[in-house]
């Protein structure tokens, strides 16, 4: 049997007891390293389980997948994912490519970031569709996920924003050489999401006035390490954003639809770096400067 | 401390090993019972747990809240929740509620229903607003979530509608008494939210032709008590879904919107009651019937 199971978000104790007794008794165990990341090593994760792990980069996943695949025709083989299992698109093909083999796979859900974004108090039920933000290079600056959070905060709709992973990319120079160097890992951080943002909001209305919906003056929700003991939530402008430093990854950022619910703002509240001025222009008695 | 504890979806063993070994220190532990249920009892639970636990109603819950926040104050007191903490309205009013009282609250996540639905092969990243179908009588049939689900519809949007869940609901006749008399439990089938869909894209389209935009034609996929070993998931048109049956609660279901990536197409074939007609229609090489 193939195991894909999900390691939910914060630290080693967060599998599920279902979880564990697979990991305990699988043959080979994986842990998936490209996607995302836990806020704990592997070493920790190893003492939990009481065993050893693999692992695995997109290289390993993506190059021996059926070797990887073939040894769960007779054995127990499990693959950890930060997360939930299905929440990105190369598990799906993963579990799928088992199941034209014949082998039989078996899902070991968990939380991710796409229903624990709740802790901060803003209601699922009022998310619209989740975007990712791509780290901008010199040459490559996309924007079309812009039109995106406007079309959800259009419809008063929060936005997910799940923010840039590079882990193990070649450098451009070296796809060209036999043996590929690879760029440190980066994590893009709330502030340099909230920069980007701001950019493209500056660049918008440039070309007309009030056309980029949103702006530096909105409220938004930077999140850090969810899940774990050392998480942290704050509620700022997207001008205080870019200043904002939330520590080590994964950050997320939110960027709320309006109004809000009276029970999300007292929720959110608490997290609000200037707690009056987040109430009162939330409940719409204190207009912002620019609008 | 107050905890609040996901308990996932499936069974006794998807709750965390960090949760479970909370929950076998706390000095009391409450099961809420009325957002969601688990497919398995309460003494499944208690026999992994190693100690009893209290279900708790609405009444229980929203009548005694202080009471069981004010032991939070000097013991550990945890409260399960189905799925992840706050999913539900109701959750994030607690833990405000013990904030409000100075009581410490943690969160412990799980997967939920809003991330687990990416076992059918649809991806969560192309999901819109989750919509809740609400059970429809005599005299109250609404009917605006309809609207929301064209609207993912119309962006390419995949839509997951959560079906009404009634538990310990008051009969009306017996709201005038001093004794309340309460109606079974009813947790709305695919099936039956099928068959609102239907009746709702009737109307609409007998008003004006083709305004329902969805049509009888369009396939759904339908989902029950996902994360257990009973799991189900079917993939056929709103009129077959009408006649389906998935066995127990809970159910969800989910409006597809158009086109599905390669992908999806690949994965959720496997759950097609007739899978060539899916994939000839996904791929675009057959037209429906009555487009």
């Amino acid at each position: 049997m193939f195991y894909i199971i999900g390691l939910g978000l914060g630290n080693a104790k967060d599998v599920t007891v279902k979880g564990l007794e697979i990991i305990k008794r699988s043959k080979s165990v994986y842990l998936e390293s490209y996607t995302s990341i836990l806020p704990v090593g592997k070493e920790e994760l190893e003492e939990l389980y009481g065993r050893s792990i693999i692992v695995a980069d997109r290289e390993i996943v993506e190059g021996s997948t059926d070797e990887i695949l073939e040894n769960a025709r007779n054995d127990d083989i499990a693959i950890l994912i930060v997360g939930d299992p299905f929440t990105a698109t190369t598990h799906i093909d993963l579990a799928l490519r088992a199941k034209e083999k014949n082998i039989e796979v078996e899902i070991v859900h968990n939380a991710s970031i796409m229903n624990a974004v709740g802790c901060c108090g803003l209601q699922l039920y009022s998310f619209g569709e989740t975007i990712s933000i791509p780290s901008w290079t010199e040459k490559w600056q996309p924007d079309s996920y812009y039109e995106r959070i406007i079309y959800n905060y259009n419809r008063g709709l929060h936005t997910l924003c799940l923010l840039d992973i590079r882990v193990k990319e070649p450098t451009i120079e070296s796809l060209v050489l036999k043996k590929k160097v690879y760029m440190p890992p980066k994590f893009m951080s709330v502030a340099e999401a909230a920069s980007q943002l701001l950019k493209i909001i500056e660049q918008k209305n440039k070309i007309k006035k009030g056309s980029a919906v949103i702006s530096a003056e909105n409220y938004v929700v930077g999140l850090a390490r969810v899940g774990s003991d050392s998480q942290k939530i704050t509620v700022c402008t997207l001008t205080e954003m870019e200043k904002t430093d939330l520590g080590p990854p994964l950050h997320t950022l939110i960027i709320p639809g309006l109004p809000l619910h009276p029970l999300e703002i007292e929720y959110v509240k608490q997290f609000a770096t200037d707690i009056t001025m987040f109430q009162e222009r939330m409940e719409g008695r204190r207009i912002p400067r620019n609008k």
